[in-house]
């Protein structure tokens, strides 16, 4: 079942907008970089409206369209189910994909609920003893120098970690001209800044630091409660009704202190996603704007010469890197998720377990929704479970 | 009585440690660089131990010493009563000097209680009728970069803000062996991070934006709770009775969203307090290790061409500076303290009032309250008040 | 001719280390993000071990392999020849392939010595005539931001040019005991520093100010005289015939001066390339290393708010930017050849003269004779030409 | 001699603009944070006009004035004569308080020739055997981070120097319209950028290396060739007969290779002083305009976590900063001087050397000269002697 018997293996993925465009790339390329045990097929892609399925399967490199997601999952050349949609329609498709045997790729957050990624975990717990393998996409965990930073940590070169400080900053909503989108809706996103940004530095900072966040202590705010509707003639306006701004602190197991904001008001941050960590032998700090750097504070070394260094992660011996260019050379955002298809890939041919796991999205389901059950409460500490 | 009638007026300082040689460092410097309407002397120094008094006396250059701080405070040719002992002594130092009918410069944070500032700040709002003048010592509103942000936001250039973020970094605590102090005892220091660093970044960005904050939401933490008692023979070890870092998120009336951190277990930042403000129109970034720079975007540059500017505060039209070097030649620390007593004689002489006043300094002092009623009740949100 | 009648184009490769890897990716990915006239085939992939050639083709995604690049050319199949060789045999493979009525797209330096690059020059200049498009693959052109800083000169924003600093700096042969490879025999790579890296900020710089070095005076130096054969068993040497390094000053004919600097000495810099321009009314800066980056100052902007702006090159009216993620999500080292594919095959279809043509690189190769010129004649001014 | 026998040594300072404010600033300063052998009494200062010269005395703290140099060296309570002047007098004034028996410090460069270096070398050298010191003023060696640099590359932490990078950059001429001064007229400052700052670049840089140049190839220009006169109320031009820019390429003896620039026409670079040394072993790299860091290459890191160190030059360990702040406190420009006078203190008092002496004055003044010779020679290498 994991392959098509000829080396390839299917892939039917839902979705062809930002996160279906970059998906593809991933799976056209993966074995032209990586040795990967099994060399992706690009199969079917799912999409509402034919023929814009048709012109994006075209221009995407998919060999058929099914505007029906059922469909497509039903279908005999597709063994991994790829979830490109938004929050709302994931719990779905994931359970039916699962229910037909298929391995599952699934976009972040898990889910738009506690509820609903419970489910999904329950479902792919239950299919992983029947050789079904999935995963959720947290893609930034396939960042190099993000790779990097877990393996130092794991390593004890950081010793006790005292301080984790995450920032997610964009700007695009900053504009209270800037029209409404699904991004803005609670039902089919689920929420706001928190769960598309605030999600990810959950993720990457529990992924680095190895331990899950205990409880949390939150503000959530949104800006501006409507924006224009794209393109109305009439220049109607809609209800945003999801957040655009989380804040909260929170405690890891270790005792250290950690403190995280998600926002899409950050004038002049595009996509500054800022990772700070302090231990007690060093620290480290990141900025997905500068991706390919991860700077390094040894606590080490001599006082007279001790300083954050600017660490290129661009050399072979950097998880991920030997596949592409000399030191010095830096990759682009999309080519986390070309080493993220790759190390699914390997589990999908090995009968391992991807990480993150449904279980790991289903637990940053939780922090968010301890966030928004803290900020609804007076800001009260809210234990994560 | 606002001088010794000959342009000159008299300074008494108690207290010689590190703040003490800074405030010496600019009394000595002032007039030399400034047009002030009033040439310190500097008359007495105030100290406990005679010897240890006399030397700094020497090399700090102060005419005179006296080791009972009432006797400097009685003496004539003392006009201006400066602090710069621990904060367990401020209120009975203050509140003496405005008896005698001095005006008071005073450390911050202002006292180590809500309830000792209340009575200082009334102390000096009676005073200040009597034509004396007081004020807290926040140097920091006197960086020049710092200055520079509360004028563009003065100026609406920022527009409505929306998000400020502060950070002040410290690592010399670190180390678990580093030995004891009294800045880590409560009844010196009143607190730890939280009032002697994190009390800068309440008075920098409530200055920067013109607001005060309305309520927070906080966690601090002890991470070492002994510490060795230095030169101990023994090799006993003391007590730490105050936080070693102190996370808060809390609102501005203007709806803006705020997020604080204060530790000195960041290890390899030495001194960095990092504020940056983002609003509707542009953004400010700022560290003190940098302190010469100040970030900004400018929100209505063309899109192809914006960018976070480093703009070197070295120009003759930025605040303080045209009375020091050519642009790019930087300044040092010390001399946010020369513009805080430029700024302070300016004052006593034409009789205005001092900022920050002792009811700035009472009202840090509330947020500091707020923080630790928070920290002390599951992270709930209290106001400041 | 110009292509396979049915909207693709056959390319034909010769050579699949580096260059021919980053090739391959740039042929396989353009049409996927790019609206190309003419969809690529990556039909024959020539090398000189058929085992070798196989592998990489299989890898690579090339359909067949050829082992003799005359036979390559010859195919029917093959409409672009693409010379990703050493550049002792670049002449050979252009002239042939142009006789043959192929297009051509061939790595820089366009060759080893302005002899056989005045040849090539002159046969691309003749087939032009015939309707082939050549080009030499100076890619740092189709950095997004070394693009906006040309066009930000052209449109007069930096006015009049005064200064072009460039250096190129990598440091792979700073190990004196990092083996000897083809990039430093003289026979095959022609120079070392100067023509590897050099050949870039020299075509680079002339692009952006869109200006042409009048002269040069120049020094040139091999550190290390001998390096071991990788693999030997008897641990012999090679001699290195190139230069480590290369630094020139020189003059363009608006008055500007120029400095230039390429090395593999620059230990602790892996692929710097570094490029500041002043100019009366605006200055640019670029590292490599960030190339998403530009730094930009602008002269007109108010003393109190001019600084150097990091200037995010992801935005959509940045050139090619539009055909990727959204804003602050960066792109990697491979898409300059993308973007370089995307050009040709355009002016392929179009008709339309390529650049850099071959007649740009045989400019460049007269600024690298005149280096090496002056290098031999004690530093002299060497006028270019 | 060397003292008024009472622990202090009177100074007289010739000169009372930039150069005088600031070491003004140092030689009142020095005692209160250094332990000098011989406090400083700031005893008169010269001047031209007897009212300016008044009024700067007493807002930058001197005793007495004199409006005839010749009268300042001869007072008995001046011991140390302090030359701030253009350099078209430093050789008169130099020479006459050598021959009074007074220690010397006198501002760089040196003189206006080789000629006049040379004499006044001699001078030195001569009175230096009767008991009398002279310094050049080179404060940028007083820079800690230079400081540093030095020590580093001595104690081998770089191993072979292979480059050497310095480019002094500055802007205040880049505006056509910026008024005539005396650094632009030949013969009161001998030459422009090149004396002015090109000279800081050489001396820096050999201190840090320890090597001279043996050799050099220049290019000079001067841009703007007229500039009005300041406030001529008929909008005369005066003519510029200085270069506005120097570059140079050069050798040192071990075999490194070496960049120059310094200009005053680098849109946006206020006051970027940047160096950077590559070596085998590690490479060092610094600018100005953030003179508390240094950056650090350590090529004996582990690959994975190598890069470049933000170190800041703020830890008492390092040269100078025991006298100043905390870590993370940054110092400015002007305690470059007041290092330069606390060395020169201590070496009056003792009898021994300082270091830059009158004959390291005479070298840079040669490097100078051959700059100048090979630019007005077809850049042909010219050595320097």
């Amino acid at each position: 079942m994991s392959n098509a018997g000829d080396g390839t293996i299917g892939v039917g993925m839902v979705g062809h907008a930002f996160m279906g465009r970059v998906h593809s790339h991933a799976w056209r390329t993966v074995h032209h970089f990586f040795d990967v045990p099994l060399v992706p097929r690009l199969a079917v892609l799912g999409g509402r409206d034919l023929d814009r399925t048709k012109a994006a399967a075209a221009k995407l490199g998919w060999e058929a369209v099914e505007t029906d997601w059922r469909a497509l999952i039903a279908r005999d050349d597709v063994q991994i189910v790829d979830i490109c949609t938004p929050g709302d329609s994931h719990k779905d498709i994931a359970l039916a994909a699962l229910a037909a045997g298929k391995h599952v790729l699934c976009e972040k957050p898990l889910a738009n609920s506690v509820e609903e990624a419970g489910e999904m975990a329950e479902a792919a717990a239950a299919a992983a003893a029947n050789g079904q393998r999935s995963m959720v996409a947290f893609n930034y965990r396939r960042v190099p120098a993000i790779a990097v930073a877990r393996r130092m940590v794991a390593e004890g070169r950081l010793g006790k970690i005292r301080h984790v400080r995450a920032q997610y900053l964009q700007d695009w909503l900053s504009d209270g001209n800037t029209p409404m989108a699904w991004r803005l809706r609670k039902e089919e996103a689920g929420s706001g800044a928190l769960g598309d940004i605030g999600a990810h530095i959950i993720d990457a900072t529990q992924f680095i630091v190895g331990e899950q966040l205990t409880g949390v202590s939150a503000l959530t705010e949104t800006f501006v409660h409507k924006r224009p509707i794209a393109g109305d003639p009439d220049g109607r306006l809609d209800d945003v009704t999801v957040d655009d701004a989380a804040l909260f602190i929170g405690r890891f197991p270790s005792g250290a202190l950690a403190s995280y904001e998600a926002t899409r008001f950050a004038l002049g941050r595009k996509n500054s996603m800022r990772l700070e960590i302090n231990g007690e032998k060093g620290s480290l700090a990141f900025d997905f704007e500068s991706m390919n750097e991860l700077s390094y504070y040894d606590g080490e070394s001599a006082t007279e010469t001790a300083g954050f260094r600017r660490v290129l992660i661009t050399e072979a011996t950097h998880p991920y890197v030997g596949a592409w260019w000399p030191p010095g050379h830096i990759i682009g955002y999309e080519h986390t998720f070309t080493h993220e298809v790759f190390d699914f890939l390997t589990d999908v041919h090995n009968g391992t377990d991807p990480v993150p796991s449904f279980a790991d999205g289903l637990q940053v389901q939780q922090v968010l929704g301890a966030v928004e059950a803290s900020a609804g409460n007076d800001s009260r500490w809210t234990p994560v479970s």
